[in-house]
């Protein structure tokens, strides 16, 4: 029986638990594969240590300096766990351009280098596969690549992130959002430092990702407009509840329009009716809906992280590389996708302003939306809130975000309004 | 650029779909496969006139036999959409021995003949696709396959049958069954006779082909236990939501022990906690929740029917065909799998039971199970629900789905009990 030879760079939990799995499955996954799984090198800068925590046999080479990995003779693959950016990429693409095959879980380094990786890959005519960069154990990329192969995706919508949707569930339950946060860090679901998170640009680099894959073009993480979780209160997600029946979620969006590949990308807080089959995606799972022009609405769900679905995720990948190793599959043509062209599309929009209470204030906001022809669909000024002002509440019906924001920018620019506010989305 | 030449057999509404679709999308699936697809003939008992209604050209074969479809010279590839079970059985088996690819959206075929059919593509050295025959336009099968590759299924529980979801959903609304079924009727979403989907059957041979995927080994349907809608009345679907916080689902359900390949299949009306993932999937769509070890739970989600899912389906199998022809992979190797033995794990069950209102009835309906260390959670005695008996509707802790058919046995014996009565199980 043939075997594949692998490298495994960086044993922190996920390569801990990849290795461990690749030799507590070893006999599946060569029945699987019709070819032995073995593996040849770990890297890692406390290898030595790791791999005796591991049990790793002698035969397995331990090296420190993943620069060396690539070199090594005898390897048919490596997979980069590895972590950070600088590290990975250097391995990554020192390893495509000789031509081995690699599996990586790394959304940074896919969102941010895309277009060098395809190159490398090309160059070396070698393969990539990093299902675990987005959503953890749920297998989107290949559902995207292999299960609607024949089908247009017209738009995904995901809950990428597992942290914000921990948070944003404890909020709509009334736990606020620091103590929620502390919560989730205390659970090992939030990092010390949620800045990626909360910011939204963690989502953002998993939207490009899934841009990228299904235009074949780069989408590049700076061309996703990013809102975070910043300005949303408990009052938000509370006054989402009652009075308009929907749930705020954390949504990363990539839509297509025709042939030319126009696309339109955003994370944004956004108001999910709650008959929606996203608002029912709670705590820290993941969620992708596709909207597909022949398969219509699908949703793939699942654990956005942690070492076991991250570890599924990279040996579905081990196996779909093995394939094509056993068989000699021509890596796909260096086709660089034609540019893609950014654009917007009319939504619907919730507006949470701080105005004093005085008289001909509502009248100045609405007239503002107005003169814009952006048309109002609910005013609320819930009692009681806020001691600063008087809240009011407008959801509008759908505008271009350009007009919007050029219309919030005015009401703004009101002496009787402050510039505290929350804007959100409104799914359909 | 080479061309894999396809002929497709039945242009009802799934078979049209897909040939327009492999018109119109031409272009897109030329890039994504690098090859052509082309359609070299169609069969169909009225070839000539589906053929100028769907505007083909005269290039393309009419065949209304589709036995002279795999002698036909120069095909590569055959897509079998003709409904029923005998044709598609003879085609489908002939193709394969000769050496063609198969796509087919066939769920009886493939789970009455599973063995048969990898016989003949092991003998022809072919591959089959069978995406469409299980929930339409989801890739369960691809996720399972490929998406999963490196993991271990444990169990599998799905909403397998868009019709019986609808009707529940429904009557989780208020409307009586019989009323359910004609709406579905009207609305194109239930057969004239429904019998295959009420009795639960077609959810059995969709489990039969989803279990003999995972685990390699044919689950025939009859190995299927089965229970269909038939029991379940609107106050069963009432008394769930209000006093047990649950929907009734009708769930096909695989579960997977060890390495000896034991499998536990049934078809069974189930009450869903609400706020379980599979407790929002309404009308007549499909969800399959896949138990992975590592990744956890996964769920997929669409529309189980209709051309445009189904056709999606073919096509993405039709690509992956074209890639495996383009590539020359070899075929999986002819191991059937070893036997499946059939195991019960424990449940807790839901029994609705109609009692003459007479002293001392509950309390042999109570000691029939405790007879048999049956443990009951609750009891309700709901008032003035049926003028021919009083209902008591007892949920008990888990047990063994024998045990439990043995007491249900002796209390449908006890004189004061009607043999009407309505088992569910419940989802942990």
């Amino acid at each position: 029986m043939r075997a594949i030879r692998l490298a495994v760079a960086g044993l922190g939990t996920v390569g801990s638990e990849t290795v461990r799995l690749l030799r507590s499955r070893r006999e599946s996954l060569a029945r699987r594969l019709g070819a032995r799984l073995e593996l040849a090198a770990v890297c890692d800068r406390r290898a030595a240590a790791a791999a005796r925590r591991l049990g790793l046999p002698a035969s397995v080479r331990r090296l420190t300096d993943p620069g060396r990995l690539p070199s090594l003779p005898g390897i048919d693959a490596v997979v980069e766990l590895l972590g950070g950016l600088e590290a990975p990429r250097r391995l990554v693409l020192a390893s495509l351009r000789r031509g081995l095959g690699v599996v990586t879980a790394n959304k940074r380094l896919l969102a941010h280098g895309w277009d060098e990786l395809r190159e490398a890959a090309a160059r070396g005519q070698a393969r990539l596969h990093f299902e675990a960069s987005v959503a953890g154990g749920i297998p989107i990329l290949k559902a995207l690549e292999l299960g609607l192969a024949g089908d247009r995706v017209e738009a995904i919508y995901g809950i990428l992130n597992g942290t914000t949707n921990f948070i944003l569930t404890r909020m709509s339950e009334g736990m606020p959002a620091a103590a929620a946060l502390r919560r989730a860090q205390e659970l090992g679901l939030a990092e010390k430092d949620p800045a990626l998170d909360l910011s939204g640009r963690d989502a953002a680099d998993k939207v490009s990702v899934l841009a990228s894959l299904v235009s074949g073009s780069w989408l590049r993480p700076d061309q996703v407009r990013v809102q975070g979780l910043e300005g949303v209160s408990l009052e938000d997600t509370a006054f989402a509840r009652s009075a308009l029946g929907r749930r705020v979620k954390l949504l990363g969006v990539a839509r297509f329009t025709g042939a030319e590949l126009r696309v339109e990308a955003f994370v944004s807080p956004a108001l999910v009716p709650l008959e929606h089959p996203l608002a029912a995606v709670s705590d820290e799972f993941n969620a992708v809906l596709v909207r597909a022009a022949s398969a219509g609405d699908l949703m793939f769900y699942g654990k956005g992280a942690g070492a076991g679905p991250a570890a599924s995720a990279v040996l579905g990948d081990v196996l779909a590389l093995g394939r094509e190793l056993l068989t000699g599959t021509a890596p796909a043509a260096p086709r660089p996708g034609p540019a893609l062209r950014l654009a917007d599309s009319d939504c619907a929009f919730y507006l949470r302003l701080a105005a004093l209470d005085r008289p001909g204030v509502l009248s100045s906001v609405t007239a503002a939306l107005g003169r814009l022809g952006i048309s109002i669909a609910t005013i609320n000024q819930p009692a009681g809130w806020d001691p600063r002002g008087v809240p009011i509440i407008i959801t509008t019906h759908p505008t271009s975000p350009g007009t919007f924001g050029r219309a919030l920018r005015s009401i703004l620019a009101l002496p009787a309004v402050s510039r505290r506010h929350t804007v959100m989305r409104l799914l359909p």
